[in-house]
């Protein structure tokens, strides 16, 4: 059976999936963008960013290039796709990640508001549904073709899903960064004893938890 | 300077450094000894518990033992100290460690409730300050003697301590367990600002992050 799985989705020591006030200049919110460190240091990382230098192998670009693999559709949330709240208006907004977005596959973006698809180059395409996030990951499955199904973020979408069980794997690196206020990830999330963490393994700079479905 | 330190304060993925429902039956609350997993399996561990076999050795081990170092007392809150709420009445309780508790040195428990000081075996004596958490830091490090002083839980006392400003390093072990509910010790928590994480390294039953002031 094809999964859904979460990768990547880093919080810090203090438990935040993102600091507080997203906006266009700070879609991780304030001081968000730290959690990823682990992640830019990578080789994957390097190559994502068109970064100098060869970055790190080793656990945490492998952790880096999972989320590539065997994924034929991601989900997300509108927060994660923009920082546009309510009606899309006139605004033309294709997403945080220029004109080739690292997805290579269909993306299905949760919103309240209808909004036409928008094809990228490299095989990115972003359909936008407002039916529910069960809708969007029946469509998400259609599109992945037996393959699986990646749920990126932001944090509501993630506790969405955790709550309504549908999660079936999740990688949740947690950074050594105090970001002090922003969105939680866990905590007052019901459905949570659904998992277990399955494997810890850490770099200086992130320690990595792989939790899974209790069988 | 001597400090003041915090070991093995252990918390869940989720946050949380103690279950809910806290108990003479439930000292840590409910599921609250799975946090401790990694430092009971641990040869300081087999020592301190009195178990068969000879428990890990490695950084887990280094990380329990290193409370003991240069340690000349410890301060904790009531809730640590033990499952009884508001007056003492006639309760004999004497902590959960036996006629010969772990510490062998001056402890100080914080609590709004006068009690003469308990002496045990071993050198440890509970005293109970009910001046408040700068008046029992003050008499702790008096009674250690140019040693540090290590702060115990629970939970508030911790973020009492941090929110003052007085904690100089701290260890939190994260451990891979999701409780689902209990006493968070970050979040909402002023002065985290000014903390920073100095190191990160793990065990499969562990994520250990040092914490020190920032210089």
């Amino acid at each position: 059976m094809p999964k859904l799985r979460v990768h990547g989705f880093t919080i810090s020591l203090d438990g935040y999936g993102a600091g507080p006030d997203q906006s266009v200049d700070a879609g991780l919110g304030v001081g968000g963008e730290q959690l990823h460190g682990w992640m830019v240091a990578t080789q994957f990382g390097h190559e994502q960013f068109g970064l100098e230098g060869r970055g790190s192998t080793g656990r945490d670009d492998e952790f880096a290039r999972a989320r590539t693999e065997n994924t034929g559709a991601t989900v997300m949330g509108r927060n994660m796709f923009g920082p546009i709240r309510g009606d899309w208006g006139d605004d033309e907004w294709r997403g945080w990640w220029g004109d080739n977005p690292p997805y290579h596959h269909p993306v299905f973006v949760l919103t309240h508001h209808p909004h036409e698809p928008i094809e990228m180059e490299g095989g990115t395409t972003f359909h936008f549904v407002d039916a529910g996030i069960e809708a969007a990951l029946e469509q998400a499955f259609a599109a992945a073709g037996g393959q699986d199904v990646c749920l990126g973020g932001g944090v509501s979408t993630v506790r969405q899903y955790l709550e309504a069980g549908l999660v079936d794997e999740l990688h949740i690196p947690v950074s050594p960064v105090l970001l002090g206020a922003g969105e939680r990830l866990f905590g007052d999330l019901d459905g949570l004893d659904r998992y277990e963490v399955v494997e810890v393994v850490s770099s200086p700079l992130a320690a990595h938890f792989v939790l899974a479905k209790k069988s």
